[in-house]
C-alpha cells in the first residue's frame, strides 16, 4: 500500500487496509490502485469492501452479479436509478444546463413547490450542490445576521466537510481540528437519561455553554442540530426536547439551524421534515443528500429576516448551485415522494423492522435498545443489559456478518456500538423480512 | 419588489431593480416572483436580464425563441448539451449513482486519466462537487499540512463561496468578510507596470505579506492564485512571473495552490492547464466549472507530501463528490476536449477574436488593452490611452449594448472597465465574426 502513515482516530465501519486479510488478489489490487491514485484521506466501507457495478430500487450487484440488499443508502431515496429521475435529469441536460444568473422559470416552480411543504411563516430558498455547502451558508449567514460568533452542537455532530462546517464536525475524530467558537452539549441519550424533562435538561448543558461563549465576547450566532441525531447514534425520541433547547438560544438572540441533510424528505415517516415532529419553527432549514436523488442538489431555507443583511453586503452565486438540472432533478424525487406515498410507507416499513428487532431482542441480550423513526433505525448493542455499557465489537461484528450475507447496514455513534438502518424510502416489508431474516442468522454467531 | 434592503458595495455587470425601466411586464413578473421565492443575496446578469429556455452548442434561446450567441459561459466547455456529455450522465444514471466508500472502477480509470495530464511527479486526485469545495480543501490541507494560517491572494480575487474560501475572495465587495490573516497582494497588471521583472516586483510584494504574517506568528500556509487572475481583469501575460513569486514562498514554507477552476481545461488553448504557461509545479492544483459541461463536479490534485499529515488525521468524504454519474461525466468531457481538438481550436479562435480587436482599436479610442490567451480574453475601455484612465460606463454599454443585440458577454477587474469574453470551446471562427461586428456596431454607438 502506498499509504504512509496509519491514520490516527477511528471512523466507524471503516476497511482498515493493516488488517485486510479476507480480500480477493481482484479486491486488494483495486484497493491498492485506489491508494494510489486517491491518497490517504478516502476511507471504504467494510472489513471486505463492497465493488458495486450496478443498482436499481433497493438492489446494488457487483460485476459478478452477487446481488446485495441495500439497507443504507439515504441518498438515492426513492430507490436507486429511479427512470423518472433520470428521465428528468436527461431532458432537462438535453435542453439546457445553466446557472441562475439568467431568468428560468423551472427555478421559480421547484422552490414554490419546496418552500409550500414548510408550516409556518413564508421563507426564501438558496440553492447549493451539498449538504455541505448549505450548512456552511447557514452558518455563515447566522453569524453575518447575529453578530456573534458561537456555535453550539452535540458532542458527536456531523454537518459537512468545508473548514467551517467540518470545524463543527467532532464526530470526523479527534485530530479533525474544530473552531475556537465551537461548543458541544451531550445529546439526548434517550437510553440512559431519564425520558422526562430531556429538553429542560438539554437547554441547560446548552446555557451553560451560551454563557461560556458570552464570557469570552463571541455570544451564540447558532444551535445547530438534525433533528435525528444521527451520528450521535440515533435518538429519535422524545419529541418534545428541542423546543425548550430552542428557547434559550432564541433568548441568547442566537438562530437554530434544523439541519435536514439526513432528517429530511420524508426519512422520519412522521412528516416530511424532521423538525416538524419537535413542533417547532427553525430559522434556518438545511438539507441535501436525497434532495436530487444523488444528483448533487442542496439547498438553504430561511426566514427572510435572516438574510435581509446578509444579502445587502453579500451576494451568493453557486455556480452549479441551482442550476436547471438539479432543479429538474430535484422536482422529480418531490413529484415521487407525494405520488408513491413514500412518507407513509417510510412509516409503516420502519415499524415492521423495529418490531422485528423487538422479537430477535427477546431471544438476543445483547441488542439493549431499539430506536427510530419511519426508516432511520438505530440498534444499540450492549455488553450487559444492566449496565448499558456499549458492545462496538457486537455492532462490527453484525455490520461485517450482514455485508458477508450481502445486505449492507452501518453503525454510528461515539461508542461505535449503534447499527444504522437507514435504507432507500421504497424498502418493503419483503425487504424488511429479508433483512431480519439475514440479522438472526449472524446473530446466532455472536 | 420584497428585497427591503438596496445591496451594497459593486458586482460587475449585475441587475439593479432599482434603476430596472425597460423590463417587460412578463420579465417584471417573474425578477419578483424571484425575489420573494430567493430571497435578496440572489443576483441577475444584465440591466435587462436574459430569459433561457434551451441552448445548444455555443447558442441560447429564450421561451420566445430568439437566439443568444453565448460568448461567455466557459461550464459548457464543450458546447451546450453536448450529445456525448448528456449520453454518459444517462448512461451512468440509468446504471448506478453512488459514492465513493464502495470500490468502483470508473473512479479509478478516470483520477488515472486526469493525472496523466499533469506533468512532473506522481500525483493523488480527491473529488469534490463544486470549485469552491476544491479550493476549500486546498487551503485546509495547505493549513494543515504547513501548520501555518495565512493566505495570500491578489488584490480581486476570487476563489470560493464558502466561509474559507469567500474570505479570501475580496471580489466578492467590500462587505464580505475576509479571514484575519488572509493578505493581498496587487495582480499584475500587464498594462499599467513595466513586463519586464513584473515577477520579481509581484515576489517582492508577497514578500512583504509573508514577513507580516510571520511577525503574527501566522506564517504563510499558501499562496493561492488562478495564472490568468480573472476577477483581477485578466492578466495572461507576460508568464515568467508566478516561478519568483514561487519561490518566495516556498522558501517561508507556504504551499502554492494553481486555481485552476477559470483556467484549467484548455481554456488557454496553449496547454491544458493555465499553470503550465508559467513553466511551474503547483504543490496543489484545483479545478471545476468546465470538468462536467455543468454537472456539478471539481477535484483537488495534491503531491503525495501534502496530503500525508492531513490523511492520516482526517477523512475526507463528500457524499456526492466522485459518484459514478459525475465521473462519467468528467471523463466523457475529457475525451471530447482531445477529440475534438478544442485546445488547438480555443488557441486559434481565441485569436481571431483579438486579432479583431485590434482592427476596431485603430477605429475606437475607448479600446485601451487587448489581452488573452486562447478563448479567454479581456479588453480594458479606458477614458484616454495616454492616462489609461479606466471607462466603467463603457465596458457596462458595450455589455449592455451586445446582450441587446443577443450576443452574451459580461466585465471584470476592479474597476469594472475590462470586457470578459470566455465563449465556449466550440466557439468558430465564424462565431467569433458575428461577436465583432455586433461589437463595432456597439463601440460605433458609443
Amino acid at each position: 500500500m502506498s499509504v504512509t502513515s496509519a491514520p490516527r482516530g477511528k471512523m466507524v465501519n471503516a476497511f482498515d487496509p493493516a488488517t485486510a486479510t479476507s480480500l480477493t488478489p481482484e479486491s486488494r489490487k483495486l484497493v491498492e490502485r485506489r491508494s494510489a491514485l486517491l491518497g490517504p484521506a478516502y476511507r471504504l466501507f467494510y472489513k471486505d469492501p463492497v465493488e458495486v457495478a450496478r443498482a436499481s430500487g433497493v438492489l446494488l450487484y457487483d460485476s459478478q452479479g452477487n446481488e446485495y440488499l441495500d439497507a443504507y443508502n439515504n441518498v438515492v431515496s426513492v430507490g436507486h436509478c429511479h427512470p423518472r429521475v433520470v428521465e428528468a435529469i436527461t431532458r432537462q441536460a438535453q435542453t439546457i444546463c445553466t446557472h441562475t444568473r439568467y431568468i428560468q422559470k423551472g427555478i421559480l416552480d421547484f422552490a414554490e413547490d419546496l418552500l409550500g411543504t414548510f408550516d409556518g411563516p413564508a421563507r426564501h430558498a438558496m440553492f447549493t450542490c451539498t449538504g455541505s455547502e448549505a450548512n456552511d451558508l447557514a452558518v455563515r449567514m447566522a453569524k453575518h445576521q447575529t453578530g456573534h460568533q458561537g456555535i453550539i452542537i452535540t458532542d458527536e455532530a456531523y454537518h459537512g466537510n468545508s473548514e467551517l462546517t467540518a470545524g463543527f464536525s467532532p464526530s470526523l475524530g479527534p485530530y479533525s481540528p474544530l473552531g475556537a467558537f465551537v461548543r458541544r452539549v451531550p445529546a439526548p441519550d434517550s437510553y440512559r437519561l431519564p425520558p422526562e424533562k430531556l429538553g429542560e435538561w438539554m437547554a441547560a448543558k446548552v446555557s451553560e455553554q451560551i454563557v461560556d461563549l458570552q464570557r469570552r465576547g463571541a455570544g451564540v450566532a447558532c444551535f445547530i442540530a438534525d433533528s435525528m441525531f444521527s451520528s450521535d447514534g440515533i435518538f429519535t425520541h422524545p419529541t418534545d426536547l428541542l423546543k425548550p433547547v430552542i428557547e434559550v438560544v432564541h433568548k441568547a438572540g442566537g438562530l437554530f439551524i434544523a439541519d435536514e441533510v439526513q432528517s429530511g424528505f420524508g426519512r422520519s415517516g412522521e412528516k416530511l421534515w424532521g423538525y416538524q415532529r419537535h413542533g417547532i419553527t427553525p430559522d434556518i432549514i438545511t438539507m441535501g443528500k436525497p434532495m436530487g436523488n444523488g444528483y448533487p442538489v442542496a439547498a438553504t431555507v430561511m426566514l427572510p429576516e435572516i438574510v435581509e443583511k446578509f444579502g445587502r453586503d453579500n451576494r451568493y452565486f453557486n455556480t452549479f448551485g441551482g442550476n436547471t438540472v438539479a432543479m429538474a432533478a430535484a422536482q422529480a424525487v418531490l413529484n415521487i415522494i407525494r405520488d408513491e406515498k413514500l412518507v407513509e410507507n417510510s412509516l409503516r416499513v420502519g415499524k415492521v423492522i423495529r418490531d422485528g428487532f423487538e422479537a430477535l431482542a427477546k431471544t438476543y441480550p445483547q441488542i439493549g435498545d431499539i430506536r427510530g423513526s419511519g426508516l432511520y433505525i438505530g440498534i444499540e448493542m450492549v455488553k450487559d443489559r444492566t449496565t448499558k455499557e456499549p458492545d462496538a465489537a457486537a455492532a462490527a461484528a453484525l455490520v461485517n456478518g450482514l455485508r458477508a450475507r450481502r445486505v449492507l447496514i452501518s453503525a454510528t455513534g461515539a461508542a461505535a456500538n449503534t447499527l444504522k438502518i437507514r435504507p432507500p424510502l421504497v424498502f418493503t416489508a419483503a425487504h424488511a423480512d429479508r433483512l431480519l431474516t439475514e440479522a438472526a442468522a449472524v446473530l446466532e454467531t455472536l
